[in-house]
């Protein structure tokens, strides 16, 4: 029975419900405007740790046992596990598991892998693999600023473009059965790189990938912008938000003011010194399972499209003079089955 | 319908065929005992590019070309790639594939990767998300050594029990239709780790987890040794292949002469100074893809339990102090649907 639709989409057949979600946040997350949507808000960045990335790590593993709690359910129950993060072959994710016994999947797709984890969590069930899978991802801003950037230590004036990595995790359990909300549509994105270089500039880099699968996704369902109460990019922040909707409009869809991006919603730009906004993996991650399916519970929302963005550099790729490349996964997330 | 069995595994209702293989390696492949199944044999490591880099992210490209030409399909009858490699933030292969505009899921399982690959891009056939996936892995000596341990420039002394990181690339095209071999189940791995800190000493730290796979593997099927005309695992080398049959056979599987590593077959080790064997993405990929993918069809083999074994550390995490987690998964390739 196949379960696919136009170039690019999935309408599941049997959409897999979100059994219950975990979000934990660092310090300054949780002085932001979504603090009290947030399971967890931690009082420092290194959590009782001795390194920022073994707090990740800690992160991970606590965000996934909040999920599986809400759940009500074990790690015993989990069928598999797909998850990344943004650190070097991803070892926040996979030193968080490794006691938990669980058939893994590792991901890497940038600061998109909430959405190509729960695409891939959402597979594995309507295709008839599993009853019960995990999606999680993570990032930490000490950590990606002392990998991608600079080391905290120099106090780097930071360019009004850059934005600010978000230290937290957010995790999901996803099962056959369920009273909702449901995983009812995916559009995977592919990569696109319009030839921007500047590593401090990732939401105009990302843009064009998510505008891709945007566009990509209305064509696929036959749906417009009008469909979906809330349409929600992960990480393009305030300069990239501006740019995608432009790309969008050029294609003849225009976003109304259901249109945002997690980067834009995490932080308050004016008081809290970050710039273009949040991003980082946790971005949408915790923004998700912290906000947004909670004010689906609460009616706000019924139908989001939810489309984390990722820019896929490297420090090697921009040291080489590379461009950096996009790429943007979309997930419809219905509170009724359709 | 479900298709899973057991703890871990699947076995597919409808089995992918494998439609195409492509396999280019760098020189000093090209003089080991497997030099003739190759596709493509490199005169240099750095294949006219500028970077070792910029090199790996050529075979990545060209190991894909050469799948879809031998499958006799072209990149836009492909619904999904299924790739990743070892270098941070898997550039080799998101610059390998940024111009052929297909849907991506980028994916992290170090050197087990092409086991993981062809474990999701088969999951999305028999799911019925997908008619025609492609699944990739690449490594190279020169990028691995800069990347993970020392600038080949110090000429530093490799230990015994070290590997040799393969420079190569392998891909398969995967089809719903086709005349085989077929993709007909898979055992997904679990991460494992018994303790090993030594990164010079992958082999034995990849052994628990390729021997705990290889065992659950029996266990969901209903399976033993002699099911197989070779079970061959990724690239556990001389060390950890031993290690591995002493770790199977303490739970009652006795692994007969049919029980071999990629990381064994690819060098002689006794006139390459390979140490304990072949190593690296590119290692299990290209032994797939190359040689035993020729070897069923000369009907040398008609049921292959193939093991890529991955070693999840990075730089940082040893600098850490942390041991070494390993995982494996396992695919049976069949010559014949069953």
């Amino acid at each position: 029975m196949d379960q696919y639709i136009g170039k690019q989409s999935i309408k599941f057949t049997n959409p897999p419900s979100i059994l219950g979600a975990g979000s934990i946040v660092g310090p300054k997350e949780g002085k932001g405007p979504l603090r009290d949507y947030f399971d967890q808000v931690l009082q420092d960045d290194l959590w009782g740790e001795d390194t920022w990335e073994k707090a990740e790590t800690k992160l991970v593993k606590e965000s996934m046992k909040l999920a599986l709690k809400h759940a009500n359910k074990t790690i015993e129950d989990i069928r598999y596990i797909f998850a990344g993060d943004l650190l070097n072959q991803l070892v926040a994710t996979t030193f968080a598991i490794r006691e938990f016994n669980t058939p893994f999947f590792g991901l890497y797709g940038a600061c998109s892998t909430m959405g190509e984890s729960i695409q891939l969590a959402s597979m594995a069930i309507s295709g008839g693999f599993a009853d019960y899978t995990l999606a999680a991802t993570s990032s930490h801003f000490c950590g990606a600023e002392k990998q991608f950037r600079f080391p905290l230590e120099y106090g780097s004036q930071r360019p009004l473009t850059a934005t600010w990595t978000v230290t937290g995790s957010g995790a999901v359990v996803l099962g056959k059965q369920g009273q909702g909300p449901f995983v009812t549509a995916i559009t995977t994105g592919k990569i696109v790189d319009l030839g921007i270089t500047d590593p401090m500039n990732m939401g105009a880099a990302m843009a064009p990938a998510a505008a891709d699968t945007l566009v990509q996704h209305f064509k696929d369902l036959g749906t417009s912008p009008d469909d979906y109460d809330l349409i929600i990019t992960g990480d393009l922040g305030s300069i990239g938000n501006q740019l995608m909707k432009e790309l969008v409009e050029k294609e003849g869809y225009y976003l109304h003011q259901g249109f945002t991006d997690c980067g834009i919603e995490i932080f308050d730009a004016n008081t809290q010194d970050t710039h273009a906004g949040g991003s980082g993996c946790g971005c949408s991650a915790v923004t998700l399972t912290g906000y947004l399916l909670q004010e689906m519970k609460n009616d706000k929302y019924k139908s989001i499209l939810f489309i984390p963005t990722g820019a896929l550099l490297s420090t090697l790729s921009t040291q080489q003079g590379e461009s950096i490349p996009g790429i943007a996964h979309a997930v419809v997330i219905q509170k009724y089955k359709g």
